[in-house]
This record gives structure tokens, C-alpha cells and sequence, in this order.
């Protein structure tokens, strides 16, 4: 088999799928996997397609291409079991990559133990292979800042990660997400999808405190939205009720917490109760961050690594926490594009590490 | 006009419509108004030509029916503000009863000051006449057990309500819904919607406690599932997955809670998990009903009202909050159908005592 020149990585996701290409190109469909399951291997040939027609240049040699998988796909609730959603996914995986890149090319699956070289092998090994895309990212960390200890703080649009590392190791406890949980490595509270309901027991209103519906009714993007650190669009319907992303929908969202409508809760009200969540928010994480800290020394830590799509809110509660630690932006150091499908980017980063162009997999 | 011989109550709620008539012979029809509010005037005549045909006998004289009409629909997300819910309802409701029983049937509207005589009077007043059916329910109650000084508590699908009275006369704080989950009178738990998430922070499993996540994955409808209190439903999927009522998919959405899935997360486990949340739950309850007896002395109260769709879950709340204060049951003193739409059957009865059959209003 030819070594491979170019090594794309996949992260599949239930609303998302995304591929980075070791050079930071990236690209992301956002497929909501649980509505049309049956759809995948063709979103994913798309996907392949679209990134071998960027990258190959006609007058160029055809790059030797080599692609390497992680998912959290698996626990989209189209599929009865996570077993069965990994196989799904592996299985549309594959065929995708035969038809879009041929059927040579290799195709390496992302384990919290490594790399597994083929579809078979990470069968056998599916609980490793379950929602790894935490590990992959964690791990190239860790390699790319090598000689370091510091924690990966990945504030997400549905959960967080908190995952410390140290002298190239990633150091979590959990592996499954289960276990990250009690361990606090898995924090399932992100910038958009988490319910108010689930994070505040009241909110402030006209110089009281009143108890909240407890109720799906708004969510965290509803508050970021208001906060201004979403911008509004008018075609995104992915909210509590199905309306769309603005400003004024979200106020009246809002207004159904206190069992109130948009005519009697203005955009003034509508603010002061975002900045108490805000406020919540970054307490709840910053609780957890404090507790993984206080693992160690302050002077032991050189590092807090912020990413997500929530980076800037991570930037700003470690700042708030642990003032004396130097905070490394992803978007920064990586550029938008690959931060943005970051654990796509670092399988990519680190199967081009460990298989250099002089040799590949066999 | 002909005096009214028979009073109907209609309570339009957003998930059902409920008919009762005085005699307590009642209908439910499970209508999902957010879905489709134009259909709301056709399904209002059904059921009232159901009911009419039911008390119609053709031996006997034609009834003068009375139409007395309460809501909680306007809260309802395909209503942009409750002012335009409580319109919409009001004409639907007017439409349905001119053409199902003639147009010469008084309509009364029920609002918090009292019954109102016009669809045009209850426009004018629609902040009263918004969610009043609690109201309703307690006034009748009041009247029912006059000379008594007691407290209503009312277990629904959704919500709970928590209300005072004595000598007949209804003692809440608060009139609107905003005002009443303030007062502690109205509190957003129910006996099905109400999301997990909203209510616990963690969850018992194989011996340690782990954070739950912050997502709407499991209701209260699951706990209830898993603990027996409702029966299984192949053909209800009014569920956070969508999928049917059963113990075994209760079982899968709580795992979700816990990111385990059906096969990680057994019946035993689930089981465990249901108790701790069942008492959890008695405990969130049990704390707003202290609240409200501490206002009085114990010898002062006589009783307390439970009833709703978790009335017995009341019941045990109330024997271990307040063992020595007498019980009284709706559904053991109205019988199982009259109680499922007390509001409705509250309404009919206040309209029948308002406007014995010597006449009727004008």
C-alpha cells in the first residue's frame, strides 16, 4: 500500500458531522443524524468528496489519502443501543470512504486506547470507540504541548469536557461517559442546547425572585442569544419551541419560565434575568474547573487549554478562577476552521505523527 | 330565556379539552391545541354534541342548556402573546356552543372575580379569565366544604396547585400565574412533563451518586412508568424521545440520564434510581406544603383537599407532612370521572348553585 500524503479525520455527531484535513482545512455538515440515520454514509461520501476536491489540485499528483474516524453519533436516540450506533456508524463510515476515496485507502477508527486499524477490530472494541472524540483532542493536546501539564477546557454547544494531561499523557479517570460524569471530566451542560430549567431554580424579575417552570421552555442559547454572544438567525429553528433563533423570540421564551408572555416581560427584564444566568453558568463550570485544579499545586499547572464553541466563556471563567495560569486559546493557536471541528483536526494531527509520510499503516 | 336546566363546565387546556356536566357525568378529549389551534372550534362542538346527545334523551324533554367555560390554552406556544390565546379560545368556544346547542345557550366565561356574562365582557377582563380554571376548582371546593378552613391541593399532569381557603371564600395571594408560582400557589411540577433534569441533580447507581446530564431526556412520566403509578402505553408517545409509554423505554431515557443506555443500565438499576427520584420529588412538594400550613396553627385547619391526576402521591405527601390534619379525596367524593375534570365539573356546579333553575341569566 502507497504511505499516505494526507490524512483527513472525521468526527460524526448527532447534529453535526465534521472533517478536518491536517492542514486546518475543515469543513462541517450539520446533519441531525436521528432524524435519517439511513442517510449517514451518503452525508459522510459528500463530505469526502468535497474535502478530495479542495485538496487535489488537478495539476498536481493525486495525494495518497488515509482517513481516521472518531463519532459521539452513537448516542443519538434513533439508535436503541450505543453497540448498535457504533456499528451503524463504522459501517456507513467505511462504505462512504471506499466509494468517495477507494477501496485502498486506509481507514483508522479512534479508540481511548489509540488508533484500532480497521472496522472489525473497533467492533470488538466499541465501548472504547463510543464518544472517544474528547480522548483524540485531549491526547493531541497533551502531544502538541509536550513537557506541559495543564487541562483541556472544552466548553461545547451541549456538554463540556474538563480533561487534565501532563508530559504528553492525557490524565482523565473516566472513560466511558459514564464514568467521565462522576468524575466531573464530562460536565453535560454546553452554550446551546442545555435547558434553563435544568441549571436555575428561579430568576430575578422586578426586584424579586421567582420560581421558574419547571419546564423545557428555554434553553442556554435562548440566554446567549439575548447576551448578544449568539448571533440571531432567523432560519436556525433549533430552539425550545421550534422558533427561530432571534432576540425577540428568545425574550418570549424567556417570559414562558415565569409563566409570563412577551407583552408583559420587556427586553430590560429580559436582560437582567440573562446576566443572573450568565452568572449561574459560569459558576456551575467554574466549580468544576476549581475542583480539577485543586488536584494539584497552582504552581504545578502551566496551562489551562480553552476550546469549543463556547471558548470565550471558558477563557473568561479560568481567568475569573485561576488568574495565575496562562490560558491557551485553540482558536488562536489553530486558526477558526480546524478549532472549530477541533477533534476532527487533532486525529488528523496526530495519525500524520504517528504514521509519518515515509511509512503508512498496513 | 328560558331558565338553564342543566350546566355544562368546558375547561380548554393546551394537551386535553374537559366537558363536565352538574350531575358528574364528564369527557375528556386529548387535543394537542399547540398543534392545531384552528381545529380547536370543531373538537369543542364534538364534545358538546357528545355530551347532548348523551343527557338528551328523546323520551324526554329537550335540557335548556348553560355553557360555563374556563382555560389554561392561551399558554399555549402557537399564541404569540395569552391575550391573542384567550381570544382565539373565547370565539371558538362561542362558535362551537352557537352551533352545537343553539344560539339562544347562555355562555359564561370564569375569571377570577366571578363569572363573567359575554364573550365581550371576558375580552375586556382576558388577564382574569387567563388560566383561571384553578380558581374555579377552589371556589367550588370553598363553597363545598364551607364553614372549613382547608387547603386545595391539586396534582396535575404538569403543575401543582396550592390553594387557601375558609369560610367559603378562596385565600390566594396571587392572580396570575406569575404571581401564584411566586406565592408558592402554583408550582411547576407535574405527575408526567415535568423534565428530570429540572428536578435532580444526580442520580443513585451500583452504590455511588453520579450528575445526571442537563437535557431533556427522561420525565416524570418515566419515574412513574418505572414505579407503576401509570399504566403502560404502546400508543402514547408523549414521551422525551417520542417513543411509546413502557417500563422498558422508561428504563433506556433514564439511562440517558446517566449516559448509560438500555444495555448498561438494568431494571434494577432503574428501579433504585426511580425511588431516590420519587422521593426527591415528595420531598420538592412536600416543602411548599409546609410553607403554606406554617401560616396557620395546626388546630386551625380542618383539611386538605387533595386531588388531580397524582391525587394519591398528594395524599401521602400531606399523611407524612401533616398526619394529624384530616384528608379529604375528590376522586372518592365526586367518583373518578367528575374528579378528572373537577375544574370543569367545579364550574358547573358554581353556575348551578349561582343560577338555581327558577332562572337563569339574562
Amino acid at each position: 500500500m502507497k504511505p499516505v500524503t494526507d490524512w483527513i479525520g472525521l468526527d460524526i455527531g448527532g447534529a453535526n458531522i465534521k472533517l478536518a484535513h491536517e492542514s486546518g482545512l475543515a469543513f462541517c455538515d450539520p446533519f441531525c443524524l436521528w432524524k435519517a440515520p439511513q442517510q449517514l454514509a451518503a452525508r459522510i461520501k459528500h463530505l469526502l468528496q468535497r474535502a478530495s476536491d479542495t485538496l487535489w489540485d488537478e495539476e498536481s499528483l493525486c495525494p495518497n489519502f488515509g482517513v481516521v474516524a472518531t463519532m459521539t453519533g452513537e448516542l443519538a436516540d434513533c439508535y436503541p443501543t450505543k453497540k448498535y450506533g457504533v456499528r451503524h456508524i463504522l459501517n456507513s463510515t467505511s462504505e462512504a470512504v471506499r466509494v468517495s476515496l477507494g477501496t485502498e485507502v486506509p481507514l483508522l477508527i479512534y479508540s481511548t486506547s489509540g488508533f484500532l486499524p480497521h472496522v472489525r477490530a473497533a467492533l470488538e472494541s466499541w465501548e472504547a470507540v463510543a464518544a472517544a472524540n474528547w480522548h483524540g483532542l485531549a491526547q493531541f493536546v497533551a502531544s502538541w504541548q509536550l513537557n506541559r501539564t495543564g487541562l483541556l477546557f472544552d466548553l461545547g454547544s451541549t456538554t463540556t469536557d474538563l480533561i487534565p494531561y501532563s508530559q504528553g499523557k492525557v490524565l482523565a479517570n473516566g472513560s466511558t461517559d459514564c464514568e467521565r460524569l462522576h468524575w466531573g471530566e464530562l460536565i453535560y451542560v454546553g452554550t446551546l442546547r442545555t435547558p434553563l430549567c435544568s441549571l436555575i431554580q428561579e430568576l430575578p424579575f422586578r426586584g424579586q425572585h421567582y420560581p421558574v417552570a419547571k419546564e423545557f421552555f428555554a434553553t442556554m442559547k435562548d440566554i446567549f442569544l439575548l447576551s448578544g454572544m449568539i448571533a440571531e438567525d432567523e432560519e436556525d429553528f433549533d430552539t425550545a419551541d421550534g422558533r427561530a433563533s432571534t432576540k425577540e423570540l428568545a425574550r418570549g421564551r424567556l417570559a414562558r419560565m415565569l409563566c409570563l408572555d412577551s407583552e408583559s416581560y420587556t427586553m430590560e427584564d429580559a436582560q437582567l434575568a440573562t446576566e443572573y444566568v450568565v452568572n449561574c453558568y459560569q459558576e456551575v463550570l467554574g466549580k468544576s474547573l476549581v475542583r480539577h485544579l485543586s488536584q494539584r499545586k497552582e504552581s504545578e499547572w502551566d496551562q489551562i487549554v480553552v476550546s469549543g464553541s463556547g471558548e470565550h466563556l471558558a477563557r473568561s471563567i479560568a481567568q475569573k478562577v485561576a488568574p495565575g495560569i496562562e490560558i491557551v486559546s485553540l482558536r488562536d493557536s489553530w486558526g477558526v476552521e480546524a478549532s472549530t471541528a477541533a477533534p476532527a483536526f487533532a486525529l488528523a494531527k496526530l495519525a500524520s505523527q504517528l504514521y509519518p509520510r515515509e511509512g503508512s499503516p498496513s
